[in-house]
């Protein structure tokens, strides 16, 4: 074991957080030891509750391992030798009590990494001891270790600046999942990890014990404080916890005789069961083996209650599947062709990974989410905990207020934000609604009413020209677009698997929809791919070849012979179509700008929507840019008009705006398009909401997350001189993978990168299943949860999140997809 | 002042929070001065405060205000007289070494409420002092007040239990309101009040420092921890703090060797400014004098970032109006009818009320949400702090991950709630989405599913009937619905001045609109209303005249004459639409039961409503109830089909599921709708979902609302036998205003009471500003932040708010419509 731990840390310096994360399975009971504070008795609670294991009645653990992750003040202070010590000693005593099976007890303690300034370098310590009852005999064991030591007493902060040794988070994290990894072949085993000083307290590398053990997510045993104010300091230590996504399994404090366990008992009812110590004796020279004897039913009720908080965990995870089977009703999904087994049951998040349960092995995994829930996320682990603390503050400074005719800070600074950004040197406006698809009706809204003025249509705001049957508003847009469900939104796109009459019988696709060109990489270069109705001879291959998508994204296309094309495609379908349709009005633009998401991850050419925009400006026709998913530097920009090279009149936003964690939209708007709806009457107004409009945590999860990702500080993939992201996906590994037989093209684009895989007749095309096979191996080989559309698969991570995990996901791709080949 | 607090307590103690609640000028800089344990020196801390400022050169503050509320320990211990002791001792100090003008102290020191425990009752203390240097007297005041002590030096609620002196939450509230409102006359007032041990330690009711101090949110002093471990309990008690809502406006810690003060600086940085003071001396005799004077910097430094952190916030605050006007669009405002110095700015909400801002008096006002911020909001104070923390704990724990093929606990549970709940003995499955609307779009999508495969309309799900022209699915709903802003939910609602072409271009209005009959209470009795189409001579006055809406709800009516009318014409109606229009099925009934909320708060006949389910039940039209209003005991029951004393097939829930924190909506079906979805193909699943379907924010936040409302622990308004809520609104109040010549009608159930006024021509209607005047002497005079729809004002609460607190805005607006006559 040691000397795996010792490659593990060496293996765990040379590479990242998710390539550690390992599978911990459930099958033993893991707790970590927390403190309300120091000098609270962590180490006495933990070889008490080691005792209890070990000494319960069969079924009682065969194995107990404590693990001491960081230890200062060595070797005069080691908490696992204090374990080792005196657990085979307690036990003794409570086998003498307690009658029982006679036990042998092997017992190890041994310290992995001491610091240079640990003399006398600690020996490992062996035991074995013999005691108990009369029947038969059982065998025990104890592990107990220490993984890094240094000399000084003081915060491991400041000891291992002192003394040389620096330790990364992600060796901690990583040596610790080993641990919780490691079985002990048959037998029940216990796993108890303390950890040093009180709940926020700085490990080595300064980030604290509530954060730097988040990964692992162990429910807690929090030793709570009797002293005076222990109660205060208790509950914001239980808060502490909360506010980093631990389940508290039980609190545990000293008897000090201020009834602090009576009010904690009280308030923490229904949420935590608290056991109670009796005083721990201030003698340093007392042994406590009296006040041990005197705890033993403290220590047994504490493991009871853990036993019990395990039973109950493990119980609901097994049993979700099912459940979720028969009481959900999940979007777009054909519950016939999930079968049970197959749902994935998710325990928590940790910045880009579930941690997945896996019913059959009992364990959690952790899996990397490629589909950034639904396009949604953008928070890395550090921000997940920041936007977690920002949401508790949201919710008790705000709650939800009102928003029309009101303000709150939020709402104003999330909205400064947007027009300092996204919206920065045309939008004036922000209108805040709930999704992408709320969004979208609202800016199609906004597009009519501007249209209407302009071209005077609106003469009069009393009578309804509907009723006169003379005028009829369309959108213009692209084939293979996608804009949201509700029924606003769809009319606004082209036909699709989503409009038929089985879908929604009340579509009827208001709009005139164009075929689009399209670029893809194939076998190391760029290519574009031009609709049939696009079509021509005047292309050469230097219109329709680029040797990268930087080429495709240069503005000196807009003299090149392809903008002639498209211009002239252009225009030939606007006048075709008014002159074919008297009372219909093309009265807005609506596109996603550059990448194509629902649609099947396709990157429209960047010059056609550009010529798109600037014919619909010169006909005076309103322009929306849909970037519910380009918006937030999902394409390496913060909006997808910097790659356009022009702006909307109106755009949306949503997924990763908050950050990814709680819905919220907004629609820009320029002021010409607000003017619009200004006079006397409140007819006039905009006459749309929600609820929720411009909620207040949704606005204070944006405001961080906006902050955050342009912030070079927080975000390291920012190129600040450009403006952009990074290159996030290995640029060789995307031209090996587009160099594949079975690839067909690839996309790679700021956080994205999709690969369409190769496919005929009723493999392809949205309904197609032809990916599924490859998902599930990505799924449960690879721990990559991935969604295909149709057969296109993609990974997608967020704006901060690094190349080198990209690229180490990514490499699974290609090697997965090779193979099948 | 003594005179006034002493009235002030026996009148608190009579009433409770809301009529207690005083405006709060924020003329005076007032912080709160909180310990992250006990013993840190927060009251050394405050007398270096205190004595800093008034020490300080002008203009500094003529007055400094401490307040110590909640004293244990006394009169041995006394913080106040502390203050009032040391900070002129200090001040001589400091003005010696500063030099500046000479300076008359005026300073008192004096206990409000001593225990019957305390002996010898303290005497008020009064000094006046002069020093300082050689031009000018300045005159200062220095105001040091104990409100409650109790002799033994324990926490206060173990004091207050043994010294039989318990106080109220409500008491020490008003008496910090009282306070904080005071003014004196000219020169700038500061204010400093001492909370008792650290943040999270027991009052004397048991009620956290940080929960009992929430209603004023006053901006934090948080004395941190120097000492061992001083790290996580300072930090701990900071997370504490903003779990509760408060700005922390600075950080003071002892020195104690332990560098916790770098750490902190570092961690803390871009949000608390982080002072450091020296090492305290531990000899108990040490009179502190030099500490002090070594200190005077650090407080000095204290001083200016509190003083700077109030300044940006004044600002801040004044500015918001004017920003609010230029960056935002608010929904359903005619921005142009909203006068600048008209925008509410909110501060804050707690519980029921608002914080709004007054800028021209700069004062921070409580007004009562009486639209309970567009009908979603369900927490009462405790509620709000629940969700707080639960918000920070599902955001650290999951933030959001994807959710088809997946389940998580926080959907899982909250669906288990809602079929055991509002979905109880009809509703098998649960699908989420994220506000009223897109509810309602899945249920139509789901309702015309079920239809077309009852009816024999879809054979082929590949072949799209609708190219053939003759199949067209309309719902049936009722004249006066409303069911959301996205075009899909506005087409299933009748026209309206939201659907004008002026507002929505592609509305239609695919629906057979019936006219129900209404009820509403005026001049003591409940009456009922029948639309012309309904009008009938069988009727006599035992049919339309009632008691009380008890008899309007009661099952008998089935049997009554009013049944048969309803029926023959609700069988007409739909006769008479099948033979006029061939191709048009009515596919789904939609109705919002018992009361249609946007359309005017109507109270629709419940008995029309039940035999218009029972109709369309029999020709297999699939049933919806939007219940996105009426659901989660608006009503006073848990789900509005209690009271209709009917089933749907599909119901919509949003607004208060989640406790009104975060958007999340529900639609739930039987088992016969999921059924219509089920085959081997993806395409005939329900293709409809949104990116943040079943967050767990939502779930999480409605899984803590469900239970709370229905909970008697912890909502007191519960009737167990009848589980129903009891009558808020009182019974009396409600029939005098009924009587008022200019009310129209009322309309009184659950949590609602609305009231119409009289109204002609163009006062009346959705455009009117009749109500505006009104409108605004609620808010600017009463405190009650109502929105009108129309002629109808309204006053609606949460399903745990007191009947006292309904009873006293009633009270106001009954008062008010009085004197408007």
């Amino acid at each position: 074991m040691l000397r795996l731990l010792r490659h593990a840390r060496r293996h765990s310096t040379s590479s990242s957080s998710s390539a550690a994360a390992a599978a911990v399975p459930l099958t033993s009971p893991a707790f970590a030891v927390f403190g309300a504070n120091t000098g609270v008795g962590k180490t006495l609670v933990s070889a008490g509750l080691v005792a209890s294991l070990l000494a319960s009645p069969s079924p009682s653990p065969s194995t107990v391992a404590y693990l001491k992750p960081l230890q200062t003040g060595f070797p005069d202070d080691s908490d696992a030798r204090f374990v080792f010590d005196r657990a085979p000693a307690l036990l003794r005593r409570l086998r003498l009590a307690g009658g029982g099976a006679s036990t042998r007890l092997v017992a190890s303690n041994h310290t992995l990494f001491p610091s240079p300034a640990v003399d006398p370098l600690p020996e490992r310590q062996d035991t074995v001891v013999n005691y108990g009852g009369e029947e038969g005999v059982e065998e025990k064991a104890l592990v107990c270790r220490t993984v890094y030591a240094w000399r000084e007493p003081v915060s491991p902060h400041l000891a291992a600046e002192r003394e040389g040794m620096p330790v990364e988070d992600e060796e901690v994290r990583w040596l610790v999942d080993r641990w919780l990894a490691e079985e002990d072949g048959g037998g029940e085993v216990w796993k108890v990890l303390e950890t040093a000083g009180g709940v926020a307290s700085p490990g080595p590398s300064g980030t604290l014990q509530c954060d730097l053990y988040r990964s692992s997510r162990l429910p807690a045993v929090l030793v709570g404080d009797g002293r005076l104010g222990g109660i205060s300091s208790t509950l914001s230590a239980y808060e502490t916890l909360l506010l980093r996504g631990y389940d508290v399994g039980s609190v545990i404090l000293e008897d000090r005789g201020l009834s602090n366990d009576r009010f904690l008992l009280s308030y923490l009812r229904k949420r935590v069961p608290v056991h109670v110590l009796p005083p721990i004796p201030e003698d340093p020279k007392d042994d406590l083996t009296d006040w041990f004897s005197e705890s033993s039913s403290a220590f047994s009720s504490l493991k009871d209650s853990l036993q019990s908080f395990h039973s109950r965990r493990v119980q609901r995870l097994n049993s979700m599947q099912r459940k979720s089977k028969y009481l959900l009703w999940w979007p777009f999904t054909q519950h016939d062709l999930v079968p049970v087994d197959s749902v994935t049951v998710i325990d928590s998040r940790f910045g880009e990974n579930f941690s997945a349960y896996k019913v059959k092995d009992k364990t959690i995994v952790p899996q990397f989410d490629a589909c950034a829930s639904w396009w949604t996320q953008g928070p890395d682990s550090n921000l997940q905990i920041e936007l977690a603390r920002d949401m508790g503050y949201a919710a008790a400074r705000y709650g939800h207020v009102m928003f029309p005719e009101n303000v709150h800070e939020p709402a104003l600074r999330c909205a400064e934000l947007l027009l300092g950004g996204v919206g920065k040197d045309w939008a004036s406006r922000v209108y805040f609604s709930d999704n992408g698809s709320t969004a979208i009706e609202i800016a199609l809204k906004m597009a009519f009413r501007k249209y209407a003025c302009d071209h005077g249509i609106i003469v009069d705001s009393e009578k309804d020209i509907r009723s006169e049957g003379s005028v009829h508003f369309k959108v213009l847009a692209l084939n293979g677009s996608y804009h949201g469900d509700t029924l606003g939104a769809m009319e606004a796109q082209a036909p699709s698997a989503y409009t038929s009459f089985l879908q929604q019988p009340w579509y009827s696709g208001r709009g005139l929809f164009l075929d689009p060109p399209t670029v893809y990489i194939k076998n190391k270069s760029a290519n574009l791919s031009l609709p049939p109705s696009i079509m021509h001879d005047q292309l050469s291959s230097c219109d329709t070849c680029f040797s990268s998508l930087t080429e495709v994204f240069c503005k000196t296309r807009d003299t090149s012979s392809a903008a002639n094309v498209y211009v002239s495609y252009i225009s030939q379908q606007l006048s075709q179509y008014a002159m074919s349709n008297n009372s219909e009005h093309i009265a807005a633009l609506i596109i996603e700008p550059v990448i194509q998401g629902a649609g099947g991850m396709h990157l429209i050419d960047p010059l056609f929507q550009r010529l798109l925009v600037k014919e619909c400006k010169n006909r005076k026709i309103p322009v929306i840019f849909d970037e519910v998913f380009t918006g937030f530097w999902r394409l390496g920009v913060e909006s997808a008009s910097e790659l356009l090279g022009c702006f909307p009149d109106i755009s949306c936003y949503a997924k990763l705006m908050t950050g990814g964690i709680v819905p919220l939209a907004a629609t820009l708007a320029t002021e010409p398009i607000f003017e619009a709806f200004r006079s006397d009457s409140k007819l006039t107004a905009l006459l749309h909401g929600h609820s929720y409009t411009a909620h207040p945590m949704g606005c204070t999860a944006a405001v961080k997350a906006i902050q955050w990702y342009k912030d070079p500080s927080t975000n390291s993939n920012i190129d600040l001189d450009r403006m952009k992201l990074k290159e996030l996906w290995d640029s060789a590994l995307v031209n090996h993978l587009s160099s594949l037989p079975n690839v067909k093209r690839v996309v790679s684009l700021g956080t994205l990168c999709a690969i369409e895989l190769k496919a005929e007749g009723s493999d392809a095309g949205y309904a197609s299943l032809y990916a599924s096979s490859l998902i599930r191996q990505l799924r449960e080989e690879d721990n990559i949860y991935a969604r295909p559309l149709g057969n296109v698969i993609y990974l997608m991570c967020g704006p901060c999140t690094t190349q080198d995990i990209c690229t180490r996901q990514l490499a699974k791709v290609h090697r997965r997809l090779q193979k099948l080949n």
